[in-house]
């Protein structure tokens, strides 16, 4: 499912592209200070593209300064403003998201096209159950289908005016529908798709619909770029992304930890272990698997095929490297001697992999 | 894909039935009061079926006391003693989780089968890719192939034995994996399966590995029983659990929240109250849709298929009901006028499902 290659700014999106990650500003874009150090949070975490809503003529206009203050492209987020279209791309948006049906008549729409043609940037479309077109919500009522046809029909205004580069989205709260809708799609088009679940709600079930909706997706291959949507910071939606990415094998560089569920068998605590070694290695992007095992059931057949591992014994522990164990340390001891050794391998890593 | 239907004692698995939620105790089983307490905090949560591990002759004989405070069934996971499951069966296990192949010779396996048999109770096999059968690793590499092959080895010697009633799993740590496992599995088999991803680690990673995994195959319509695995308070095992049914629409009964992402276009604080609400909500029984926005851009098209929804303005907030709009309040009285009508809502709808 190899699907076209479009750029915004320097960042390739579809054609075999890596998975993006998208997160969206609270910071109103006209506060150049404020959304700028907003973004730079943001591309700490990993995200690669990010939108900003433009409300007014001021929002527009700074995008130009904000533009010069962030890392990476900065996509313009528009309702119904055609003129507030044209006033982001002239001011260096990498990216606009509007959907032509609902920003006028035909004067209006081929403004907004020429502008996107003369900046050759791409534009994203999408449809979600909010906002279907009332033709189509009629004819096939708030399904994958009215959301898919809602979505190419809008995609068929712009091809009409001239435009190419266009990434589309149909989102909807309800994730078998998203994903229904998507899979739809992708056998519709070969256009790269932007992937989410909208509305998702707030940060624990708001990442469970994200990571079931968006890593179904991304198992069967379809989506090149992702936004996780929380009510939250954006910075959980992109450390969530990253994580669903993870999950899909789609991003290797990172730190792997394999650890057990604490049961019945578990007689040291490997849990307080692990939580420090997840934190440890959060933003460290060098490929290892490291596994914290609560027993000797589990623990050492997982614990072969990490490149450090400790597995819990009755007031012992034993660490395994490279598939072999190597040292038996007491449980009091276990927790330095982990960490002693998880900075070697580490540092082993990053050069073998510079 | 319907699988034939067995009983975890009054629970059914399987053949239509709902997907079951389970998790497993972190208290050792011969520990009586504190491991049935464990149980009622995870009965409460929502857990349908629980597992504790049988380590001892002490665990074993514990299960007779357990089950009698405890109002859940109670599976006995046990590895290499087949006199432990004996034990545990005779104690009333409702389920043991074994392994065949890691008990012993024919004369154990036996033992343990007639045992099975004569109690009418299930057994739950399982590979995970910590424990293939050597012959499987060597021939299909640490795959797929040779989870599910290991797998239904261990079926087919119990079903040598007589035994019939069995639920299988094939986890891995890797999330691709053990989707496309279990997707193999679920075209060779129609015995209920039990769906998990196995050492899915510390609490934030767990539940997005979870999610993405098990939910990508309930999505699919693959597995009887999940249980998500973490190495945190089981109790979150279960949470996470229900968010997962839910986000794959397998839960109805309860009050789903759609809520905005923020973004720069959020005029007042829906954040807070989303949270506010879906903490009020989280366990009401009761089928019904709220929704908390931001913004009039996609609020009131999202609120339109809501019981009760809100969205904000500049310095106001729109109340919808049933689809039409019916309060305008201001921002200082949202929260307030929100829970009242939520009330309102959630009585009503509680009497119509009574």
């Amino acid at each position: 499912m190899t699907t076209r290659r479009v750029c915004v700014g320097g960042v390739a999106l579809g054609g075999g592209a890596p998975v993006r990650i998208q997160s969206m500003t609270t910071v109103k874009t006209s506060d150049v200070e404020g959304v700028s150090a907003e973004i730079a949070r943001l591309q700490a975490a990993g995200c690669e593209i990010v939108r900003g809503a433009v409300l007014d003529e001021a929002d527009a206009r700074a995008i130009r300064e904000v533009k010069d203050r962030i890392g990476i492209p900065f996509v313009a987020d528009i309702h119904f403003s055609p003129r507030l279209a044209v006033l982001s791309i002239e001011n260096g948006a990498d990216k606009v998201r509007i959907n032509p049906g609902n920003i006028g008549g035909e004067a209006e729409i081929r403004m907004v096209a020429d502008a996107v043609r003369a900046h050759r940037i791409p534009v994203r479309v999408g449809a979600n159950t909010g906002s279907i077109e009332p033709d189509f919500l009629r004819r096939y009522g708030r399904s994958a289908e009215a959301l898919v046809e809602s979505a190419l029909y809008n995609v068929g205004i712009l091809e009409r005016f001239g435009v190419n580069d266009i990434v589309i989205s149909v989102k909807a709260s309800s994730v078998p529908l998203t994903v229904e809708a998507y899979r739809l799609l992708s056998r519709r088009t070969d256009r790269p798709l932007h992937v989410g679940v909208t509305e998702a709600g707030t940060t624990e079930t708001g990442i469970v619909k994200s990571s079931v909706g968006i890593g179904a997706l991304l198992l069967d291959g379809i989506g090149d770029t992702v936004r996780v949507s929380l009510t939250d910071d954006p910075v959980r939606e992109v450390y969530a992304a990253r994580q669903i990415l993870r999950a899909c094998g789609l991003d290797k560089d990172y730190v792997e930890l394999v650890s057990c569920p604490t049961c019945g068998r578990c007689r040291w605590n490997s849990m307080a272990l692990a939580e420090k070694v997840q934190e440890y290695v959060k933003d460290i992007r060098v490929r290892a698997k490291i596994a914290v095992m609560g027993c000797v059931v589990n623990g050492p057949g997982e614990a072969r095929d990490a490149d450090l591992g400790i597995a819990g014994g009755d007031g012992f522990c034993m660490l395994f490297k490279k598939g072999k164990p190597f040292l038996r340390v007491t449980a009091a001891e276990a927790e330095q001697a982990f960490f002693a050794q998880l900075a070697i391998i580490l540092e082993e890593k990053r050069q073998e992999q510079a």
